[in-house]
């Protein structure tokens, strides 16, 4: 590998984060990130967000890693921003500090939705506030049928605008249904969010992660390199044209047919036999 | 208040329109709009599509009302545009008249969207062409089981693309249904209403309304400033990027929590009771 | 008709493909195309794609066709892009070669999109790859329960990305189980579809094509030329703010109450008959 390959491809195998839990399985090209303080439902902090946010951007760089999952300890997603350790600082900061820490968190979703990974979300239990967001930010989602999603800033005073919910909720679940969600912070049940199209499938809490770990190892023996060019494209077109959004996939298509694995894909359809993929 | 602000602040505690019901309740905060000629189902006309116009873009500067039932008398939402007061007139003007027509009634969805209260549609009976619209252009909507909802300006010889509802109802319920649905004019049924997220739930025709107003109520009572952001961000994020729109709420959000409303909910949290909204 | 009117108008009655069937029903006003390589499941080659691509283009211009309906013989939709007469070649090109495909191949989606006369799928079993795209660029459709519709680019090495599916399919079924679908490849039941909004109806596999004609029927005897203008609006708004789309339809809604179709409508409305529609 030439240095200049070097710095775009950095191993994850090793890395050892401080406010959550990293887990790598499937030969190494599967992580699981566990948000990690069971006793208070997982919340999040100012140093877990930015940890959050830096490792979604480095991923970007990974040479190993091709497929998240993203989940929470002791049978709850994640309670979203502490009440105590973030909301009471917010409400005495001055504005540019505001503005500050709404683009932080912001920042998050932008490196979720940037990473080439595919993110599996796997929920159980309570999946409130930034944790709803966190779920809703990633790719696809699983849940248990006990999960309670509410995206419930209006609860503490604030706007149902919060990391990109007003664009990117309604997108998944109609704009009807994401108007009551946002300005009534109600929870929306599992149930709810399967028939809504929040959630791809329910299972047993005792299956959801192992659930979505398979459906992520299945991604990462797939094309993964084609899989990075489908993600790019799903959150690339939101607001093109049809004509535009044509183009864009005729050329991100191309790209991916100028790959080897869609050759070794062909063989192994023409021998009959299960193809091996290695991203070029 | 100085006379800068009066400007931008006024009551509609004694507004009283000619062509529909206003009916306020809530400790005024807020208003029920009746249409209210149901021996003709509750049609709009000329007159009523202005004045109603005119009222929505009047709410802007609203300094007591927080949020919006919009329903119909007698058993019925609307009937949607007169066939003998508005379409028999249309179908003699010429081209620039048309255009001012079709201009003002656009003018209404824009103004419903634009208004910082939020909008609670409650359907019952019949709610057809015009009607529809007022429904798809609220912010959210109950239903009876016996609402009967039909976009038919294809009845009339006429095209979906109405008021918006080619941009908009494909938002709400998907663009294959909406497709149906505007190039057939065909009935869409409550239950169909409910399933795909047009309608946020049905109530029986006794409760209906009480059950929107109770809605709005509790929206007037929570943190009304930040829901005017909720719903500003909804409506202003349909064609943007997913950077565009996270930046877009970065901003709003911050300018939420600059609020006291948003240090008020967080003493009235850590106090557990419960919290009173000053818009401020 | 004046010559210059001759180039913008042309019949289709005797219209011969080489490569697919053409049938034209319903006075002439209603024409089905039927994939007919029934004993490989109706695949796609590139001498199909391009005479699919120079037909919807070409209807822009014909004279008597209202409405299509798009389905396949012997029980199958399509099995999509062929692989050993497509695939194999592809993975031998050059780049520009590859760039010359992938946009032959979204110029049929535009062409389908642009064309004026609205279009129904009747999918039956197996409709896959570019017969999946081909449905869903449809403007309606309709399957049998027996109907299987999978995106499965990702099984042939390549991106969900193909001819606009990462854009489009999120604003029919919502973007999370477009995610699901084009990152997985998975095969979409026809119960899905229909709960999802991708199938606008279910009927058995011996009725599904006869109720797809009898939709395109009422189209085309219904008010056509406004047809024409739902469809581009519902096509033509997919990237625009609220407002646009309302100026946008009080355009394209003035042109219709200019045509004497409206007037035709009207009349027939006060005298209780059906109105016969003449597209001017």
């Amino acid at each position: 590998m030439s240095d200049a390959m070097k710095e775009m491809k950095r191993s994850f195998q090793d890395y050892q984060p401080k406010h959550f839990l990293w887990e790598v399985s499937g030969n190494g090209r599967v992580a699981t990130i566990r948000l990690n303080r069971p006793e208070r439902k997982n919340p999040l902090t100012f140093e877990s967000y930015a940890e959050l946010r830096d490792l979604f951007r480095d991923l970007v760089y990974a040479s190993d890693i091709r497929a998240v999952v993203l989940t929470g300890a002791g049978g709850n997603f994640s309670s979203g921003g502490d009440v105590f350790e973030i909301i009471e600082p917010l409400t005495h900061m001055a504005m540019p500090d505001l503005l500050a820490f709404t683009r932080m968190t912001g920042d998050l979703v932008k490196a979720m939705k940037k990473c080439p990974q595919p993110i599996v979300a796997a929920v159980d239990g309570i999946c409130v506030g930034a944790g709803a967001i966190l779920a809703m930010a990633s790719d696809m989602r699983l849940a248990t049928p006990e999960a309670k999603t509410a995206f419930l800033f209006t609860r503490v005073g604030l706007a149902g605008a919060d990391m990109g919910a007003c664009g990117i909720l309604p997108r998944i679940i109609g704009q009807g249904r994401a108007a009551e969600l946002l300005f009534t912070g109600r929870s929306m049940s599992a149930d709810e969010g399967q028939a809504w199209g929040f959630y791809n499938a329910l299972h047993a809490a005792g299956k959801v992660e192992a659930e979505a770990v398979k459906l992520a190892h299945s991604l990462a023996d797939g094309p993964w390199f084609a899989h990075t060019m489908t993600k790019a494209m799903l959150n690339q077109e939101w607001a093109m044209g049809i004509e535009e959004m044509i183009e864009s996939e005729a050329q991100a298509q191309a790209i991916c047919m100028a790959t080897k694995d869609f050759r070794r894909a062909f063989e192994a359809f023409a021998e009959k036999r299960k193809p091996a993929f290695e991203g070029n």
